[in-house]
């Protein structure tokens, strides 16, 4: 069984390695991590912007049709919500009817967020309004990790933000897909 | 035909007004333009937070099911991305095989736009990468408008950015949509 493995951790200045650390934590609990990693691709330096940009893509694209499912880190980044290429990854997975698994380090919910970033970033145009519902992100995010998966998000349990490159929110959210993959398996 | 009209004009203080006026551009082209309001959810001031999310979730996606396109405003919200509700959603559509037409009403690039938030509000850890490549966002999501809907995401070709909630960039939106729909039907 195979696990896209979802995130901004791709951006991360330590991405391999990162991404190592991950794939191991997925192989302890008994299922393989796939990390969308730019580095795997070939000759990406030597390309011209519109052919990398397509063909990362692409990679990335046949990487999720050949997992059975998706872990996606949804720390938010630069911004109120989670990474966007990864929010674009997460519905493909719903749309595919393939199970979601999602996490954030983030403790802070969805409208406290867009609070101290209104006071940083004044809105485009006044009286916008903001999604309360005590939610980790906008209701689409863990509805689609509720519906897909079957769980809510993985956040801190006792509300402390975690570092932005913590993996214990991933190693928590990995231990819940690992049971659904062993009850599909 | 059908087209699921995806973005952050939900959360626009005259949204119901607004979806009339993008309905109406819908139907001068041939179409029907479906909104995704909550004003349109019955009782949902009489629920509790969690029955009220979860009611308008998969109100919104029991919509999706029934169109047969997306176009969605993929303009820069709270962030240096598009909404991320409507971000799942062009995942959603592009998982099942359904067209996705996108514009956004900000002339600047992605990396421009990461550069400005930086300035204003530092990332969480030194040394993330920013994404170049010359595109409206991360790569993902012109990717997924250009594979899925067969055009770049449609934005200001003059380099101006037009009002967070102006309807210039959809109508030109909507007239490609028009165009693929009539070559489908």
């Amino acid at each position: 069984m195979k696990a896209y493995l979802a995130g901004p951790d791709v951006f991360l200045p330590n991405a391999v390695e990162h991404a190592r650390r991950k794939v191991e934590i997925c192989a302890r609990l008994g299922f393989e991590g796939q990390p969308p990693l730019n580095e795997d691709v070939a000759a990406l330096s030597s390309m011209a912007e519109e052919e990398a940009w397509q063909t990362i893509y692409r990679k990335d694209v046949a990487m999720m049709e050949a997992c059975d499912i998706v872990i996606a880190n949804l720390t938010p980044f630069r911004g109120i919500s989670a990474d966007s290429g990864t929010l674009v990854e997460i519905g493909w997975f719903l749309g595919r009817g393939k199970p979601v698994f999602g996490y954030s380090n983030s403790a802070a919910s969805f409208a406290e967020r867009c609070r101290a970033y209104a006071a940083a970033l004044p809105d485009p145009i006044p009286g916008l309004s903001v999604e309360g519902f005590g939610l980790p992100d906008n209701l689409m995010i863990p509805g689609a990790v509720l519906q897909a998966g079957g769980h809510p998000m993985v956040v801190p349990a006792d509300g402390q933000d975690r570092p932005f490159d913590s993996l214990e929110m991933f190693e928590a959210c990995a231990i819940l897909a690992a049971r659904h993959l062993g009850k599909a398996g």
